[in-house]
Formats: C-alpha cells, structure tokens, sequence
C-alpha cells in the first residue's frame, strides 16, 4: 500500500511516492511554470504522477498534495495562491482527469505539521503544534492525530497570534503579529538595529556588512558571548516562548515542534526555549508541560506531509 | 428524554432536570458546604438528584457537572477546585452511588461554552469560541458542535494569552494576558488609574469614590461623551479586539461569543469590537469573518451547559 506526496511551491513541484511508514520509495520533480499558468503546471504533474505510480495498482491508495495560500480543503480548491498566481483553481478536480484516485489538498505549513505529527520527531504524540520560522511564521495544529485546520480550512494561522499589541508592523496589517519578531526576517532586523547600536560587537566580523546579516549571525556570536548578539538572541527566545505558551494554554500539546531556517541553531535555541517556558504554563503544579522539539524530516516534510493526508485517514479508520 | 445538568459553585450548586432541547424543567439548590469537605457536598448532590430524578426511570439518560477549577474530564475527576477547597476528588465515582447513570464533568467555563453554543445564541453555528468577562477571563473552545477542552483537558484557557509581552501583571504569574486587561477587575483599574489622572471627568459623578468603581462606571460615561471613560472603553475595546482576533486567526470560528459581567453593555460593546475586528482578520479578503454575539442564557448557562455534556454525546452520535 503507497500513496503519492505533492509539494507544490513557487519553483518547483516535488513528488513521491511513500508507503504506509511515511518512506518514499521513488521521486520526480517538474519545474513550476508559474507564467504557464494553472493548466500547464496540473498537467506537468498529472503526467509525472502517471509514470511514478499506475493508477490501475489497486495498492495505490491516493494523492496528498501540500500548496502555498489559501486551501478549501473540503473541495480540494486552492482559492487563492500569490506566488503560484492562483485563484479559484479547483487542484482536486483537475488532478483527478489525470489519476482516478482519492485526492486531498492543504496548505503547506498544516501539511509540514501533520508530516512531523505522524512520521516525523512527533510521532511519539498525538497532540502537536508545529511552528515554521522561516521568512513568515507559518504553522499547523495536530489534534488526537488528525490535522486541525480551523473552521473552513482556513484557521491555524499560528504566526498571526498578537504579542505585542502597537509593536512591530506585521506583514497581515496588524502590528505585534509573533511574525513579526520571530520570522527570520524579523531576526535580522533585529540583528541589524543590535550591531548599528553597538559598532564594537563580534557581529561586525561575522557579517561585515549589514546585508550579509542572515539568522545565524546573532545566534553565532552569542555562542561567543558577544553581548549585543545574546540580547538579540534572549529577546527571539522571549517572543517565541510567549507564542509557545499561548497555543500551550490553548491546545495543552505534548509537543511543539520548530521548523524552518532558524531552527538549524538546534539544542542551543532549544535549552534556551525550555529555559524560558519552564515555570511559565499556567496553573504550573500539576498542568502537562509540553516537549520542544526540532523538526526531522527537512526538505522531505513537504511530500512526506502530503501524503500523510492520506495516511492519517487510513490509519484513523 | 431528559439529563441532570449540575453547575457546581463556591456558594450554591445548582441543579437542574433539562429536556433534550436545553429547557430547564425542574430545577433545585443546594448550599456549597465548603467546610463540610467533599463527602458532604456530594452527598447534599447526590441526595437532590435523587429527588429531581427517578434514577430508575429510562429517559433519564445521565448527569453533566461543571466545576471550577482543574478537571480530568476522561475520569471525571476534580484535579483542583481552590474556592472549593478540593484535590483529587473523583466526582462522577462518588457521585455514581447515588445514581447509577452515565456522569460527565468538565470545567465551568467549558460548559457554559457548551451550553450556549448547543442552546443559546450560539446554537445557530458549529465553531464557536466563548470568552467570559468576569473577575478573571475564561472560555471554552467548541469545534464542529463539540466541546474542545484541549490536550487531558487542561486547555482552552483563553484569558492566559499573552496579548501585551512585559505588560500588565496577570494572576497566572506572566505578564500582559488577556485577563490583565479584559476582565472586570482590569476595567475596574483602568478606570480608577483615567479617574486619578482627570479630575474632572464626569466619571466622578458616576462614582464618587474610586471604592465605588464598577464595571459600569467608565462605559456609561462614554456613552456620555466624557472623553477619559472613552478612553478607557476603546482600551477595552481595543485589547478585547485584538485578543478574539488571536482566536479568530487560529479557529477561524463562525461566532464569538461574549458572556459574564461586563456584556451587560449589550449593544454598545458589540458595535464597537465588530468595528474593531472589521479589515483586521488574517487574509481579510476571503477570509470567512466571524459574528460577535452576546451570551444568553445568562444564570442557567451553568445548568443548561451541563446538561449539554450528555446532550451533545447523544446528538452527536
């Protein structure tokens, strides 16, 4: 029994075919041709959906597929994809003229949670919250093992979560958004103002010149001590461990689990992160605390999750 | 077809006998013995129940608790009930020698959630969220009719979301909750803090000592134009608004639904958070918005709500 994971993002689609423990067993990749337009990007999976799996193979159970934007996920319909210029494409649909099989659709970040929840660093736990810090702060919320996506498919904003109500503009038009500080660019904004107050830090040497200032180079001198660099590291950990102990009151996970670029800082982000929420949850005595954790399956998450739509609907039978 | 609904509280628990469409049919109190122990108050329970309600008869399909404080739903067990004075007290096990019937508890917020999504003004939607304003902030999280209390029911702690990072000082020990500024007592201190710094607010007519302070004060002011209660209200407002949007961009709910003291505004609240939340929702556009309503069953919420932990197990099967 195997299904085939999609990972569609703005520079290409990847695809695999995965078995019942989350491994994939065969790939393929196909370039997004964002100008060629809804069509032509279906039909180039479509075709190498074909020559990856027999649709006629009755161990071929179904499709996943992961896709930036906003997700009907009940329909299979992408409403709306800026980076793919998508709007109202019925994905589902359209796939299904090229494999009669079971399709479902969702939003890339859920898709990466489920993947980390079932075949992942989570699969030990049956509630998980998974938080992605890459350029935005995307997430997805596991509940009894099954993806929760909010109302409509259209909850699980994690990263639109207030902190800071007046702070720092936010991309969503509100300001104080956990985006807004934990994202890797709001990292280096910050890493940025740290080393233009203080001319003196180590940061200056690790990234001579302010465009060069990526997510490692706060985390990097602070390993080193440079003051400047441990402020702006300490500040990242308090935003995000107050992110983290909201959905904790909220969802009470057994785990939280971080992916994204920032996360390669790994054990050293981690202790800081424990440290931080430890005595924090409320009605400490006697709540369930919650693991942190690093996500494990990387680049992979993105078709391994996908299928994983698929998987958890057999497995939860 | 009828169940017992019981809204256990540090004075008085309240009992009702509750028909399948939530209307409370007979009703019963007995007062909260908190120094009596927890033998004794289940035993006045225990007692009343049986005279509400013929344990033998068929169409008396089971019991529903709400209880403050931290509860084991799964066991029925009260973890923790600090204004009852309870640890650990297996309240369905003790409660069932007096009446063998199926016994569910959850906690008092929770249940009113229920109560009000199932047969209040809620009752018209599927994912609702409710936020009590009382002393203290509480809520409770229902999903596709059902009562979502969070991982071994310790979630749904809404009023334990940091809205304002290094802000005012909460209960729970963090800074900055909803609770620290949405809750009575946080209106109460807004208020008196506007009093203190304009003494000619007509808010001192109002109130002529700050002892004298209520919930009221600044509202009713408002609504006068007097521009340091205006202040205080669109703070309120403000805060309010920006902590259901939190919620609205995780669950996506079809209604928020407002309830405890200060929603005796009525109106006057609800216009001004819908003008709030109005253009602030994630992806605005598409984005399914929510209603802001407020709660209705008032006093029987406890009751009805309790109820509606057996009613919802059956309706959902």
């Amino acid at each position: 029994m195997y299904c085939i994971g999609i990972d569609i993002g703005g520079t290409s689609v990847k695809i695999g075919v995965v078995d019942k423990d989350g491994k994939i067993i065969k790939r393929g990749r196909v370039v997004t041709d964002v100008a060629g337009g809804q069509f032509k990007i279906i039909d180039d999976i479509g075709k190498l959906v074909q020559t990856l799996a027999d649709p006629a193979d009755r161990d071929f159970v179904g499709i996943g597929i992961g896709c930036p934007g906003a997700i009907n996920s009940a329909t299979g319909t992408v409403d709306r994809a800026y980076n793919l210029n998508w709007e109202n494409v019925p994905l589902a649909e359209l796939l299904a003229r090229y494999v009669n099989k079971p399709i479902k659709v969702s939003n890339d970040a859920n898709v990466a949670a489920l993947g980390e929840s079932m075949f992942g660093v989570g699969r030990m736990y049956s509630d998980t919250i998974f938080i992605t810090l890459g350029t935005g702060v995307g997430g997805g919320i596991v509940i009894g093992n099954k993806l929760y996506e909010g109302n409509e498919s259209k909850g699980a904003e994690l990263g639109h979560m207030v902190v800071a109500i007046d702070g720092e503009q936010c991309t969503c038009g509100r300001k104080g958004c956990l985006e807004a500080y934990c994202s890797a660019t709001a990292l280096i904004r910050e890493t940025r103002k740290a080393m233009i107050r203080d001319k003196g830090s180590m940061m200056w040497e690790f990234s001579p010149k302010l465009e060069e200032v990526d997510g490692r180079t706060a985390f990097e001198c602070s390993k080193q001590g440079d003051r400047a660099a441990c402020e702006v590291v300490d500040t990242f950990v308090k935003y995000l461990g107050e992110g983290m102990l909201n959905f904790a009151n909220i969802f009470r996970p057994q785990a939280i689990i971080l992916g994204g670029g920032v996360c390669a800082q790994g054990d050293y982000l981690i202790y800081k992160l424990k440290d931080y929420c430890k005595d924090r949850n409320y009605g400490f005595h006697g709540t369930p605390r919650f693991d942190i954790l690093t996500a494990q399956l990387g680049n992979d998450a993105g078709i391994v999750g996908a299928a994983a739509l698929i998987l958890s609907d057999l497995n939860n039978k």
